[in-house]
C-alpha cells in the first residue's frame, strides 16, 4: 500500500535509494498529449542533487527512460514506464549503519513494520524516491500546461529568515535565478549564506516551500473527504521532511474575525472573482477560479554531519557518525518536489471534474 | 467521489444539510467486536448542535439508527450501516439564498461543478455532514479500545488566545469539563469570554484544535504517499473549516537545526523510546511508539449575523443577510470530529500493518 | 471489503436478510439527471419474492425510500443514499438453523471467515442483498437511458430446457409479458411447467439468464485488467448462484476456426459495422458499438424442501430440514437482478471513457 | 485505469507488444518472504514464446531483471519492480498494418477509445502483456507456497477434442510433460495432432484450460461483489482471448436439481468436508477448504496466415493479409498465464482476511 496516488491520472513509484533502479508509471494520461522528453529531464535537474555548493554533494545524473505509453511522441492512453538507474549506489558507504537506527530517520519504523530493512541510504524511505515523482509530475505539468493552468513554488523561508513579501508582488519566475529558489533576489542572498553557514557547523535547517497555482477552473475538486486542498495537504505531507501545511489564509486565519475573512464575490466582465482571497482559491473543497495558493514546512534533515547517540537492532547505546554527502537545507531542492505533486493533484481533479455533469 | 475514507476500515457518507437523513456505511471492522450505541450515542451529544450558549441554538437531536452489521451486540464483519434523520428541517428559512453565492461558502463552486445544487442550508458542502463521521468515528473508537489505543483533542487556540502549556503538563481529560473543550479551566473561561463576546459583535473567530494519540503501536502507517502524518493530514483538512495541518514540531520546527530537532533512541526496559518527540511519534511514514500529536486550524465560519455584499447566479449584485442559528466559532463542536477522523485513520493502518510480515 | 461496484459511477450496499433494512449509495450520477422513483419501483417489483406462483411466496413489499442525492427531482452530483426496510423479518423462523451449516449455503464459510454470523436467512450472504443492487442498478438504467443505452435480459434456460432461437430473431420485450421472463411464449410456458412440477417435487432446478446491451458507443471499456467482459464477468459472477458467465462465442467458440470466428469490418453509411459479432461487441475489452451479448448460469438453489444430512457448529451430524418460503428456480427474479449489474458496469466505464482523450 | 489488479497483493503492468520494455509493479508482498529468481524465471520460460512447433516461432528470451524490492534474496515489503525487455522488436513488420483493422483484434476499438494507437503488433492490447502478469504470479506463487497453497493448470479442450477425465483422475503434474499441457499423454498427443493441423491451414482454433488450487484454507474471500469466484472469473477474463469462465459445476449444474447439487457437509478428524464439491470449494463466495476448480474458454486467436477483408482508419475496404508468427491455439501458452492470475487472486484474498477477526 502507498505507493500509488491519484485516482484518474495515477502515479506509482518504485525503487530504493541504492537498489538497481527507481521508476514511476504514470496511468491515465489523455491520449493525443504530446510528450516532451526535454522537459522531464529539465525537472529531473531542477531536483537532482549536486546541483550547487548548498546542496549535497552526492552525483546522480538521473538520466530518464521512458519504456512504454508513448508512440511517435504522443501520449497513448496506456500507462507511461519511466525507470531511473541508481548510478551512484556504492553500497559499500552504509555498511557501518546496518543495523543502527539512525535518529529520526525511518530506520526503526521501518525495522518494526517489516522485520527486515534495505539499510543502504534509508531504501525505500530515502529522499531519492522523490525523482520518480518529479518524473510523474513533470508529464501531470505537461497535460496542466494544455489545460492552461500553471504552478510555480519557491522557498519563502529558510530557518527563521522569512520572506515578508506576498506572492502577488514578485516576479515568481526569478525563483529559478538562484541556487535557493527564493524570488526576491536579496533574501535569496541571506537564504543562501544561513544554508552555507549551517552547512559549515556540520548542521542543518529547516524551512519552507510556498506554492500558487494559477488559472485552474472553477469545479475542480471533489467534495467531502477529497476536497482539492486536502488532497493537496496530503501530497504535500507525503514528501520526505514535511511537517505541515496550509493553505489560503492558514494558521494566520485562525486570528481573524469572519467578517474580514470572507471573500466577497463580484462580476467583472464574464468572470466571477472575489476581492480577497484569504480562501486560497478553494472553497468547500472545489476551486472558484482565483489563485491557489499553500505553504509547507520542512524540518532540518535527520542526517548531519555530527556524532549522535543512539541504538541498533540489538538495543545497544551506539554512535551514529555523520558521513557521506548530504543536503544542508532540504528546500532548494524541494521546490521542483512541491510542484510535480501539485500538477499530479490538479491533473487528477480535472480529469475527476469531466464526469460532473451530464 | 470523495465520499469514503480508508481502505481496510472505511467509511462512506451521505446525506445533505437538509435532506431526509444523513447517513454513514463503516464497512471493514473485525467481527466480534462488541458494539456499545450507548457510546456512539456519546459521541453524537459531543458534536451535535445547540449543546451550550457559545454553539448554535438549533436543535437536531441526532437519534442514530443501526440498520445493518451488528448482530447480538457485535460486529458481524459486514457492513455496519447508520441513518440520522434530520428532524429539524425547516427548508423555508434557506429560500431567500436560493441563487445566492454566499461568501466563503461553497455556493458557487458547487454550482459551477454541477451546474446545480440543494441550496438548503449548503447541501452536502455543509458541516452537518460530519455528524455521520462522528458515528462512523465512534466505531473506530471502539476497535482502537481493544488495541490499547486512545485519542484525546482538545481546543488550543481561540482568535489569538493560545493555550501555552504542553500537553505532557496537563490533564486532557479535562477539556470535556467545560462548554470550550479547553483542557486549562483558566484559558477555558478566556476563549468562552471572547467567544461570547465575537457572537455579541454578530461575527464569528476561528481556532486551532490539538490532539494526541497515545499507545499507538510502532511500525503502523504505509510508506511513500500513504505516510500516516499525510492520511492524518487529509483526514483534518477534509473537515469543514480547516485551513491547516501540522504535526510533531510542525512550523516551528522549520527555525531549528538538525542537532536540537533530532529525537534520539534509547532502550527503556524491553521498550525503544527516544528522548524529545520532535517526530510526533511518525518517522518516515510510520508510528515509532510515541505519543502521535499534532494541531488543526480552523478559519472563522464563514455564516456571519451581518449583511455582506455579493452575488447572484445571475451575476447580479446582491446583500446576502445574516440569519439563523450558526457557530461563532467552530472549534468546540470539531473536538470529537477532529478525534473521528483521527481515530478511522490509526483503525484503517493498524488493519492494513496485519499484513507487512508473514 | 467488497461491499462497493464501479469506480467512478459506484455501488455500496449494506444490510442482512433479516436486519432492520437493506441500503444502497450510489456514487458519481452525474448531475442534472431527472430520477424517476416510479422506474425505481418497477425494477424493485421485477425483483420482488411473491410475484407468481414460481416464485418464493415470501412476502416482501421492498418500498424504497430515497434519502440524499435527489433535490427537485434531479441527481445533484452528491450519493444518492436509498433504503428498504425489511418489513417481513419473522426471525423466529431461523432459531432451528442457528448453529446448523445449510448445505451448499454460506453458512460454514461466514463461520470460518468472521467465527461469528448472523444466521437468519443467511444474513449478509442472502440474496436478499440484492435489492439494494436492483435499486442501485435502476438509477444506471436512467443513466444509460439518457446515453442512449438499453439493456434487456431474459431467460434463456431453466434446466435443461432451453431456448434455441438467437435474440436477434425474437421480440426480446416479450419476456416482461410471462412469469418466467423468457421472450418466447412457447418455451416460457414449457419452462414455467417444468419449474412448477420441481416446486411439487420439494426441489429446485438451475437456468441461464442472457442479455443483450444494444447501443453502446464504441471505445468504451478500459483496457488489459478491467476489460469490459471481465467487469461484466466480475457484476455476473458477484450475484448469488452464479456459477459461470461467457460473452458472444464463449464456450462455443472454442470449436471454432478463427478464420470462421474472426468479425469482418465494414462500413454502413457512417457507421464501422462487423458481419458477424462472435466477439460479442467487445473487441480488446473495449466496446466496438456491435450489441453486447452474454450469458450468465444460475445452480439449482441451495434451499430444498427436503431433509438433508449436515453438520452443525460444534461438528455434529444432524439434519437441515426444509422450510421456510423459497424460489424453486431463481432465473425469473435474477433478469433484472442481470440488467441491474449490466447497467452499472456500462454506466461506470462511459463515464470513465470521458478522460481517455484530451 | 485498468492496469492493476489486487487490493492488497497488487500488480501494475505497463508496455507495449512493440515498446522498449514490458514491466510490472508488484506490491503488498509481505516482507521476509525468500524470492527465488529462477522460479520466475522457469514461469516466464513456460509462457514465452518459441517453445514448440506448435506455438509461434517468435523469439523473446523473456528475460526478467529486479529492480527493487528484494534486499539479500528477500522481500523487503516494498514494491517489487521488475521489467522485461522486448529483445524482437522488428517493427518494421508492422506499417503494412499501420491504418488498418484487422478483424478481431482490439485496432478499431482502441483507435475509437483513444483517437491514436501503437500499431505495432497490438501495442498495449497484445498477449505480450501477459508476461509481465506471469512475472507478477510467480511472485504470488512463491507467497502462496509458504502458505501451502498449489495450484495447477492444464489443458482439457481444444476444439472439439475434450479430456473427459475428472481432474481427481489424473496426475496433473504430467501436463508438464507434453508440448500441449494436457496431463493425460494420449489425449495430449491428439490434441498436438489437432493443433499442427490446423496450423498447416494457416488457421487457428480455441480451447480450454482448467485450473485446480489445493489446500486453500476455508474462509477467504470477500462478500458480495468481491465474492472470490467474482474476482477469479475477471482475473480469467481479462487474459488476451478469452471469453468465457465457470468454476465448480458451471454451465453443467444448471441442469441440476438442488437435492442432487447440494454439497453435504460432514467431518473427518478435525476437518470439515463436502461429500460431493458442486460448489467448487466456494461458497457464497468465500472458500470452504476443498478444491477451487474452473474452467477458462479462449477462442481461436484472431491473427490467421490467410487474406481477409476489412477497413483501414480511413473506411476503405482493404486485404489484411496474414503474416508473422503467430500461435495456432493459444491454450498451450495460456496455462502459466492462468495460473499466475489464480495465483494473485488467492494471494490477494489470503492476505485480506487477516483483517477479517480481531
Amino acid at each position: 500500500m502507498g505507493n500509488s496516488f491519484g485516482k484518474l491520472f495515477k502515479i506509482t513509484t518504485f525503487g530504493e535509494s541504492h537498489g538497481v533502479a527507481l521508476g514511476v508509471i504514470i496511468e491515465g494520461c489523455p491520449a493525443g498529449l504530446t510528450i516532451d522528453e526535454e522537459k522531464i529531464r529539465l525537472e529531473m535537474q531542477r531536483r537532482k542533487p549536486g546541483q550547487s555548493k548548498i546542496t549535497t554533494q552526492r552525483k546522480e545524473e538521473d538520466e530518464i527512460e521512458i519504456l512504454s505509453g508513448v508512440f511517435e511522441g504522443k501520449s497513448t492512453g496506456t500507462p507511461i514506464g519511466i525507470v531511473i538507474r541508481n548510478a551512484d549506489q556504492k553500497s559499500k558507504d552504509y555498511s557501518h549503519i546496518s543495523d543502527k537506527f539512525r535518529p529520526s530517520h525511518a530506520d526503526y519504523t521501518y525495522f518494526e513494520k517489516y522485520g527486515i530493512r534495505d539499510y543502504r541510504g534509508g531504501g525505500r524511505s530515502s529522499a531519492r524516491e522523490t525523482a520518480a515523482r518529479v518524473a510523474g509530475g513533470a508529464i501531470a505539468k505537461q497535460l496542466l500546461e494544455h489545460y492552461g493552468v500553471s504552478i510555480q513554488a519557491y522557498v519563502s523561508q529558510v530557518g527563521s529568515l522569512r520572506l515578508e513579501k506576498p506572492y502577488q508582488e514578485m516576479n515568481l519566475a526569478l525563483a529559478e535565478e538562484n541556487i535557493v529558489r527564493c524570488p526576491d533576489p536579496e533574501v535569496a542572498d541571506q537564504m543562501i549564506q544561513l544554508i552555507d553557514s549551517v552547512r559549515l557547523e556540520r548542521d542543518t535547517i529547516g524551512g519552507v516551500v510556498s506554492c500558487v497555482i494559477t488559472n485552474t477552473p472553477a469545479g475542480i475538486g471533489e467534495p467531502v473527504f477529497d476536497r482539492l486542498h486536502a488532497e493537496l495537504g496530503k501530497a504535500m505531507l507525503s514528501i520526505n521532511a514535511v511537517k505541515g501545511f496550509e493553505y489560503g489564509s492558514g494558521f494566520e486565519g485562525i486570528t481573524m474575525k469572519g467578517s474580514e475573512h470572507n471573500d466577497a464575490f463580484f462580476k467583472e466582465g464574464d468572470k466571477v472573482k472575489t476581492k480577497t482571497n484569504y480562501s486560497g482559491g478553494i472553497q468547500g473543497g472545489i476551486s472558484n477560479g482565483e489563485d491557489i495558493y499553500f505553504k509547507v514546512a520542512f524540518k532540518p534533515v535527520a542526517t548531519i554531519m555530527q556524532d549522535q547517540e543512539s541504538i541498533n537492532e540489538a538495543g545497544e547505546t551506539i554512535i551514529v557518525s555523520g558521513k557521506g554527502r548530504h543536503d544542508p537545507c532540504v528546500v532548494p531542492r524541494a521546490v521542483p518536489i512541491v510542484e510535480a505533486m501539485a500538477a499530479l493533484v490538479i491533473a487528477d481533479n480535472i480529469l475527476l471534474a469531466k464526469s460532473n455533469k451530464l
